[in-house]
């Protein structure tokens, strides 16, 4: 199936460059939002690319590696865009244990041909 | 904000009713889906109301208790939908250890004035 191929390659590729990017160039996330995006950050709402920007470079660490164990990607009818669902872990420099988290995208299409963040839902998971 | 507060009571009532329906009366869940709807269960992809059905009463345990530990929800612009973000855990029958999961649905208007899932994305959590 051609369509659901692509869809799988572009939620893939999501994927590597959010986390790429939150890793090691923080600041460069605001690029994948627009001001009317939503966040949902461990129950906390936020909307826009400034405030979500915001609250993603003022997280209380500075550095950490996001290790991906899950990615599903789904086309969203009728939008032409994209749902992106993610299972992982995150390591903090000094910390032993990883933080098991799910995250979830709706990337809609761009003019430009791209895709950006319309909603995002995180959320650590304990026990 | 009003329209914030009805897409959490939606969401929070879509929540309460799906795995109520799972858990009691699994068979019912085929009418929140519709023919285009699509699921991927632990990387499986599945499509369309009957196959849908099919798998989730086909699961390999006749009953389970899923226990809810946070529901977000967001507005889906511009399809007048609502995202909807579960973590929680799964208890089986006979085993001592609850099954962690992450779940996303999308639902979109119907033309009843009520909801169905458009997308629905599964994973259990390990680690």
């Amino acid at each position: 199936m051609e369509m659901e191929e692509q869809v799988e390659l572009v939620g893939r590729a999501f994927v590597d460059h959010y986390y790429h990017l939150f890793d090691n160039d923080r600041a460069s996330l605001s690029s994948l939002y627009h001001p009317m995006s939503l966040l949902t950050f461990e129950g906390e709402k936020i909307q826009g690319v400034e405030d979500i920007s915001r609250k993603l470079n003022q997280l209380p660490f500075d550095q950490c590696v996001h290790i991906i164990s899950t990615a599903d990607a789904q086309p969203s009818a009728p939008t032409g865009g994209i749902m992106v669902f993610v299972s992982g872990s995150l390591k903090l420099p000094g910390e032993e244990y990883q933080l098991r988290f799910s995250q979830m995208f709706h990337l809609i299409p761009t003019q430009h041909g791209s895709f950006c963040v319309q909603n995002d839902i995180f959320r650590l998971i304990y026990g």
